[in-house]
Formats: structure tokens, sequence, C-alpha cells
């Protein structure tokens, strides 16, 4: 939420060109907090405040600002200005924003950056978003193999002004490949005359640069690391994820995951402060296409009229019958997609799944089955109507356990094979697959109720 | 998932009692490889496993079994032994432990751990689940205002063995009141004569001990921090919260949320680990209550039964009206649900969301209308039965925007509602408030259609 207080106080001291006040309140604060109570700030204001300050402490409170603001910020300022701040900027932020940027606005920007910056774009520009490359930073800090631990500590002296962490140190040969790793603490504690690699780890967990960024973030939060390095197919070191953006990568992927369950397309702005229209459009569309579909439940239930003519109280159970088919899916599938997510399963393991939710399906079917045939039993004579209660019983306790385990089987296949394609295997939860097993269950339950009462 | 390839080999090594093997492969490798491998192994075997390393190896490895394997192996060893162990344990993981276990086992543990220990299990278990004190260390690092920087690092080498993290410093006065903070990079870049109060960080972003661990894992994201300091009333300093284990909230926070979501109980074993008659005990608890809910639908259909005998076409639009209301309730349910999450809105803005989404259940509602009005009035003569198509259309369009109104409103304020009362809001998209909508939805369409047809 946009810090809205402080706003008015910010504006005066703009206006007053109040230089001084404005100096220290960007040099003291944290940038994290600076980004946050300028945010309500015109694109103009904005740039009038960060002048306040260092063009290094710009680009930190610059890289804090949420990306949708930062794209706008680029479109209300002069190319040069922007070149250098993007110089400055740590190279995975950078990145992220210039992903985001017209080719043709990222093309004006890149001959005003610095040689060895323009390539450390283009490197990191060309991996696909979505994996380790796309989230890595480039500033790590590596050492030779042969020096002792104090010139060690020196070098990491003169590397730490330009890079995201020195406490994760990389011990690199001279072909870039990674041969060890070390702590800041490791060294702190180790003798001065030590030699590095008599006291490094030689078994270094990576990560391929092409790998998901997820199972990067994975791979961190197991070891319970600060950073995890980025390597190329021949082991040489590329860069390093760090646990802030692994944090990042999560909440990320825990937003997507449950809008894609809710059925919403991920909406990168604030909620109250994306346009109404846009909001509207993206929100009907979504609506209107699982009405579309869910429209088949009409088509079939039409199919079955002749039935439901015969035996009126029949369609009084329908909603019964789709929802149980809903709820068995949904939380199979939930269970599946967590379960992959956490690593507990993988798409391999399917035929185990199946078997294990076949039996899940049937005790679950039974389950319901029985209160089905309780309640159905006891339905009132006078909305029975001509049809037999012990029969009603019987199609409804049967129609209900074989929805069931329809339910449950296709709600835990699907995560499996969504994943397996490629897709997002928490596709599974979305509205459209409960309408499929809407419009399947309609017809598993009539189906049943033909053989029965007609 | 358990790593079951290196088990023959591990279980050969056991049993040939290859200490020397055994003792490489234990120190060698990462605890978490180590204990990702184990994970199989008997309670018996796991002990003879740790056998073969130093008492503050076995603890490092034990923090990284699931928290429902170290139970088991508490039960599987003796009082002693535990004893020992659970002295050399991390302060955060060994309450974590404790928590889960019978009081009388914790009683009969508690009198073999040294009185410091003690102390400080009891101070951590005083917290309440779900609270910051609950997942914050007491290992931190600690500086006085006035030593010079190289007495810092001094002090530091001192305290680094026995620290979780000696990245952060933090600088406390002789009442144990958070004054300061460092980075260990700041006093490796600082003179050595300087002195720690001259170039410590006076504004200290911290967490009371009392607020929600997800608030405290949001606020160290936001500002990217290694670990963020927990303070009591007096702020005093009493702990920290390290990056591994905001990550560690994050994922048990997701997982719960997706779980609510999709109506089911969480389960801390692994998937296929868990045994079959517990899932099905919770499953089929889950699904039960749900349909005995859902039997409303019956209820409320039944005391229309004579509309739909009347016209029975009306039955087919059933799914079609409970599907609108779902859809849209979940849809919106979500938006805001993830925008509390991420902080975007508070409940003190209900009254704003209220406004947005009566607007927004508006025109989401007049577009789904539309589309059910054409597809009402194309029904075919045969289904339609006596009924006027154009009063038909009429009815369905009307009644899926209100309900589409509806759905969205309710599925706006229930999150908030929830939040405010102090329940997790992801029960709103839980499938309880769908049936609700569902029985709502089918009184509504009734009602509509009783004006106009009847």
């Amino acid at each position: 939420m946009v810090n809205t207080l402080l706003l008015p106080e910010l504006r005066e001291l703009l206006t007053e060109q109040d230089t001084e006040t404005l100096a220290a309140v960007l040099g003291d604060l944290h940038p994290a907090s600076i980004a946050e109570f300028s945010e309500g700030l015109t694109v103009e204001e904005t740039w009038q405040l960060l002048d306040h300050t260092s063009i290094d402490r710009q680009a930190e409170i610059f890289e804090f600002y949420p990306i949708s603001k930062q794209v706008e910020l680029v479109s209300g300022v002069g190319r040069d200005r922007m070149g250098r701040l993007i110089e400055v900027m740590s190279p995975d932020d950078r990145v992220d924003l210039l992903r985001r940027l017209d080719a043709e606005v990222v093309e004006s920007l890149m001959p005003l950056v610095a040689r060895a910056e323009r390539q450390d774009i283009r490197m990191l520009l060309s991996f696909p978003e979505g994996s380790a490359g796309s989230v890595m930073t480039t500033e790590y800090a590596t050492l030779p193999a042969s020096v002792t631990v104090e010139r060690a500590i020196t070098l990491l002296r003169q590397q730490a002004p330009s890079r995201e962490t020195i406490y994760y140190v990389y011990v690199v040969d001279d072909t870039q490949r990674l041969i060890g790793f070390l702590s800041l603490r490791d060294l702190i504690l180790a003798r001065s005359s030590a030699v590095v690699e008599d006291i490094m780890q030689r078994d270094v967990v990576t990560v391929r640069v092409d790998q998901d960024r997820e199972e990067a973030a994975r791979e961190l939060a197991r070891y319970d690391f600060l950073a995890i390095p980025v390597v190329d197919g021949q082991h040489r070191l590329v860069g390093i994820i760090t646990h802030d953006d692994v944090i990042d990568v999560m909440m990320a992927e825990a937003t997507e995951d449950a809008l894609h369950m809710g059925g919403v397309t991920p909406i990168e702005e604030n909620y109250l402060d994306a346009a109404f229209t846009t909001v509207w459009r993206r929100r009907a569309l979504w609506l209107s296409a699982l009405f579309v579909a869910e429209l088949f439940t009409f088509t079939a239930l039409a199919s079955f009229e002749d039935a439901i003519q015969a035996i009126v109280a029949l369609s009084l159970f329908v909603p019964l019958c789709i929802s149980t088919g809903g709820n068995s899916g949904s939380q199979a599938a939930t269970l599946i997609t967590r379960a992959l997510a956490l690593g507990h399963v993988d798409t391999k393991a399917w035929f185990r799944v199946l078997r294990h939710e076949l039996l899940m399906g049937l005790a679950l079917g039974a389950t319901l089955g029985a209160i089905a045939f309780v309640r159905a039993a006891m339905t009132p004579r006078a909305v029975l109507g001509n049809a037999n209660p012990w029969m009603l019983a019987l199609v409804i306790s049967q129609s209900v356990a074989a929805i069931c385990l329809w339910g449950t089987v296709v709600g835990s296949m699907l995560p499996l094979a969504f994943k397996r394609l490629g897709f997002d295997p928490g596709y599974a939860s979305s509205p459209f697959v409960a309408t499929f097993v809407d419009v399947t269950g309609i017809i598993i339950y009539f189906s049943i109720a033909s053989l029965y009462l007609l």
C-alpha cells in the first residue's frame, strides 16, 4: 500500500527546494523506505527528488520502486540521465527493467552505457524469462585458489563496494571454472597464513543457467544458502542468485499460482491502483470464457430433458452431483500440485499417484454415496412425484460415488499431465477443468439414472 | 522426494560397520544432502549412522530432517542422548521440535539440558505459534557501541562459531536495548581505528516479538535483509529471524493458502508417504462436510419444484447460474486475498473495495447477462415447452447479472471480514463460501423467474 502520509510534507520540501533536508532524508533512510513513501509522487516529482542525492544512491532507491513505476519513470526522463542510472544499477534489477521496455527504447539506451556493462546486459537479456539466468546477478565476489587468507581479505575489501554480497566467495580457475567455495565466516575464522585452496569447500552446489528459476530457488532454500552459484555448460561461473531474489521468485510464483487457481490473469499493478477498464476487460474476458464453457452444462442437461420431464425430482439433485465432482477434483488437484511444487512427487511417479487416487476415489466415493443414499431416501413424497424413493436413492448414491471417483482421478492426473507437457500444473485447479468435470458429471448422473429409472 | 538411490549402499556401509567411509561421508557432504539421502533409513539405522560423527554435526544433520522424521527419531532413542543433541541444536529448530512432542516427553528432556539452554527453550516456547517469537533464534551477534572496529572484528571472531550469522551485528546498550546495527561488510570496509557507534546505523528496522511471523517475513523481504531483529515491548533485543527461516515461513504460508483454497487440511508428511487411512479420514471429512452443506441446494431447489414442474426448461439453466456465482466470487476473493497478502490493501480500505467491486460486479454482470440473453433466446422450441422464449431469455440474463454482482461483492468482502475477525482471509476462497453462493444463487434465480413467469 502506498504510504500517503508523508507525501504532502515531501511535496512541500520539493516546492521549497529545501536541498538540505531532502539530501538528509535521501541519505539517512533505507532505500526501500524512501521508495515506499515517495511512490505516490508524479514522474516529474520523483526525478526532482532523486536529483538531491548521488547517482549510486539514486539507483538503490530506483530499484525498490515497483517495476510498473520504474517503466513510467523511464518514459519521463531524458535518455542521457537514464543511461547513467542504468550503468550503476545492479545487473539483475536493470535487466528486469529492460525486459519490460520497448525494444526501441532499449536500443536507444544501450549506446549510452559503458561497454563492459553493455556486454553484461546483453548476456543477461539472452536468458529466457523464468530461467535461473534471468534472475541472477553478475556482481559476485571471486578469489584465486592460491592466495593466503590475509591476501584474500584484502582482495575482498577491494571487491566489496561493487559486489552484491561478499559473504559468499567463489573460487575460480584461470578459465573462470568454479572449483570451490568459501564463506566470509570461514575466512575470518581461519589462520591468516592459511591458503584458500586448503580451506575452501570443493563440493559446491550449483544450478545451471538454463534451469528453471523455481528449481534454483528450491535448491537455495533446501540448503539455507545466502546465494547459489549459476554455471554454464562448461561449469564456468556466470552469476549468483541471492536470497532476496529467491524470496521475490517465491512470492511471484505463489501469486501466480493463487491467481491461476482463482481464474485471474496476473495483474502487475496494485489492486486499487490499476485502471478500472483494464481490470474489467481482464476479469470479464475470463468470466465470459468460463461462462461460455459452462453453457455446455445446459446442452448436456437439455439432451436429458425427457428424463427430467418424466421425473422432475432428478433435476433437484443436479447441483449436488456437480459440486461433488468439483470438490473432489479440486481437492485432489490441490494436493498433487502442492506435492509437485514441494518436490515430493514428480511426473514419473504418475502410476503410483493414479493407483493411490483410484483407491482414494473409491473410498471417498463410498463415503459420500452413503450420505447421499440416506438423504435421497428421505426425499418427501410430494417432491418425488411418481418415482420410487429407493430406486431414486440408489441412483443418487451410485452417481455421487461414480462422480467422486471420476473427479478425484481427473483432479490428480491433470496436474501431472500439465507439468509433463510443460504447462503450470496449477492450471489443473482452474475453473475450466471444473467446467469439464461439471459437464461430465451431468452425463454420468443421467446415464446412471437412465439405466435404472427409464 | 526421498532419494532412494544411495540407500542400499548406505545400509551396506552400516552393516559392514565401515566407520572410516561413513565418517568421511558425514563430514564432507552438506548436512542437507546427508539428511535427504538418509531419510529412508529406519529410526534405528538413522541413529547408527549419526553415531559416526560429532554431536555438533549430528545436530546440523538432524535439523534438516522433516519435522515428522525428527519426532519419530526422538521416540527411538534414549533420553540422555536426545538431551545432549537438543543442547547443541539451534534454538529455533529445537523449539520447533519440542512444540511437536508430548508435554511429558519435553519435561523428561528438560532436566538433561544445561541451565542456560533450558531458559532459552522456555523463553522461546512461551511465544504463540505463528508469532515472530516462535520463528526467531537467540544466536545473534552483538557488540557494545564503544569498541573500535579492530576490537569488534576480534569480538566477532570469538562469537562466530556459536552464532547463526555474523554478517549482521546488532549494537546494544547495558540493558540489552537495541541502539544500532552494522553489517560485517561495513566493518571490513571501515578504518580499523573507527569506533562502532560512529559508523553504525541508528535507524534499525525491527519487528516486535508478538507480531505475526508473516509480517516479520514481509518486512525482511521488503528490505532485502539477511536477518531482521526481534525486540520486546521495551525495545530490548530478544532474537533475530534469518532469511532462511523467512523462506520457510513463506513456503509454509503458501502451502497453507493453497490447501485452504483447495479444501484440504494441511498434511505435514510427504504426499505419497502419509498413511492411506489418515489421508482418507481427513479428505473424507472435508468432502462430507461440503457435501452436507451442498445438500441445501437440493432443499432450495425442492422449494421451487412447482416452478420447475410448470417450466422444465428453467431447471436446465441451474448449473449455469450456480457456476456464475462461484466463478465471479472466487475471482474477486482471489484478487482481494492476494492484495491483502502483498500488503496492497488493508481491512480499513473495505469501503473503497466495496465501491470498486460493486461497480465491477455491475460491469461484469452486464457482460455475462448479454451473453446469457443471446444463448437463452436461441433455446430450441422443443426444449422450451410452453414458455415464451423472450421472457425466458430476460429471466436468465437478469438472473446471471444479479448473481454475478452478488458473487463479486460477497467474494470481495469476505476476505476482508475474515481478516478483520482474525481468520485467514484465504478461507473466503473455500468451498464452503462457494456452497453459500450456490444456494443463494438458486434463490436469486428462481425469485426472478417467479416474478416474470408465474
